[in-house]
């Protein structure tokens, strides 16, 4: 499934604004590992969602454009740090900036994409200013806890998925929420709006990241792009890995034939079969369709829910997606 | 020289709010590591010159304590950050955040304090707010400039003394000058005196930052509590070395007789003595002194220069300090 053919003319004005949100005069050391970071976008769902969470309350995405560009630029600081931290050497199909540049300029790189992130905020018309760069600010605190509480989670063994949901709901979904909720704002929304939008952005996040998860272990390789299973050779726990635990406790015999320690299998085709047999990804599913319908219903009192409608689109192309 | 003995009870005010500034709901991976950096606390200049600013405008120190609170924490992201890069292993006498918890925490805990420092910011209140946060969005980017350029400049041998001068603008004297325009701001100053606050912050962070240049030539290490010559030893470039440059290039005896290249020296002790043959020292502390004299006159066009005026107080430490 893709976006819709009526988005693109969006990512590429967002794209030319990303790329223009670095200064003329910045020094080399610092531009040129951030042009190679920006030139090769993401799919941009956060700027997206913030231009259209604008123009679903009535208001103008020009006007939306500054906060959907701090946005995603802000996305691209936490990629960046969290590459370094997590030692990966691949993103969106080419070398990490820390591979390429170092780990001082990755660090500086990010630093400096928070600046340009409030930067363009700055350029939010006065009368919605306060408000959005106090979201935005939340937003940044809450993103990094989000992110130790991912690093805490590396070294325990006892994660329940309870605490899990709320590390997902600040490391992934808290940025979603406020893309949707910087939107309104701009879009000079009711308190209403703005409040059915961030309940949107949040219920959005929250399916997007378990389907994240499942994909992992059952997506097709050649749609996904990457091969499948990465997570489970990582010994990384994630909602799959949680569900299944959780599934096992609620059964004796599941407990008596299944090992709670996911380590003990032998690989990851053994793995997929016991997640098959205890139902493990269809109850995932579950879950993750769960909070897609939640966003939906917040959708649906903002606005005609019509094929076309882009915020209607992107939720269902995050449902659905392979990749 | 020591800080006016009234200037204490806001040290202790600064450094209570300081460490009140962690949520009490903070994940332990951040919160222990921020707490370990933020007990040692530094001399506290930025805030004080916050406070004061404020106050020398007319206006009320409480008001400008967020603001003040905010430069600080984002003074300690900027060292913490600074600390992986420049691989130090020691700040305010203990290890480095990135020694003790790794470079990982470290980077995540600078992070943070950028997320903590604004959300301090956010209480400053409505009618500045968008002001301070402006000023403040461009100190962020600036300084990171400054820091980028610093960094260029350790793999360069043929850096001029005006780069050099424009790198410690962004890299020091930037944030010092924003430290006096967000207690200005704060205390409701007229459009004049922000300016005059924000020269006096510029020149004050200049002056600051050759004297600290200087100092590591030529202060009592046991004034200083550390060694001096580490910047020698560093073969850094600093305004020292790049003085003594350029009054070579001023006559062709002087080039004949010592070596631009300064890995020449074969001891601190001979790369001293040629300082004082060439009156290397004097002829910075001129120039600091000279920032400091500029400081000093916008200061006397927003108050009367007084004894026990507390930015004339500080701008005097800071003159003459030698630790």
């Amino acid at each position: 499934m893709k976006l819709p053919e009526n988005i693109k003319p969006h990512l590429d004005i967002i794209h030319k604004n990303i790329l223009q949100s670095i200064p003329d005069d910045f020094p080399v050391s610092l531009s040129e590992p951030i042009r190679y970071f920006l030139q090769m976008p993401g799919k941009m769902i956060r700027p997206l969602l913030t231009l259209f969470s604008s123009k679903a309350v009535g208001g103008n995405m020009e006007d939306a454009l500054p906060a959907a560009i701090a946005v995603e630029l802000f996305h691209d600081f936490t990629l960046i740090h969290d590459d370094i931290m997590d030692q990966d050497d691949l993103r969106r199909g080419l070398e990490t900036l820390h591979v390429k540049y170092g780990d001082s300029t990755a660090i500086l790189s990010g630093d400096a994409l928070i600046g340009l992130a409030y930067s363009q905020l700055m350029r939010v018309p006065d009368t919605s200013l306060n408000a959005v760069t106090k979201i935005f600010t939340e937003a940044l605190v809450k993103v990094c806890e989000g992110q130790a509480l991912d690093k805490e989670f590396e070294a325990r063994d006892d994660i329940q998925l309870e605490e899990y949901l709320d590390m997902i709901a600040k490391k992934t979904a808290w940025l979603i929420k406020t893309a949707c909720a910087l939107g309104a704002h701009c879009g000079n929304g009711t308190p209403e709006q703005v409040d059915l939008l961030t309940s949107f952005g949040y219920n959005l996040g929250m399916g997007f990241q378990i389907q994240d998860d499942l994909l992992d272990f059952v997506a097709d390789e050649n749609k996904l792009g990457k091969k499948v299973g990465s997570d489970f050779r990582m010994h990384k726990t994630t909602y799959v890995t949680l569900k299944y635990r959780r599934i096992l406790q609620s059964s004796a015999q599941y407990r008596s034939n299944y090992p709670a320690d996911i380590s003990k299998y032998s690989s990851f085709a053994e793995f997929q079969q016991a997640l098959d047999e205890l139902s493990v990804i269809p109850s995932g599913q579950q879950e993750a369709d769960h909070y897609i319908q939640l966003a939906i219903a917040d959708l649906a009192q903002v606005i005609p829910l019509e094929s076309g409608n882009p915020l209607y689109e992107i939720t269902r192309f995050l449902q659905r997606r392979q990749y």
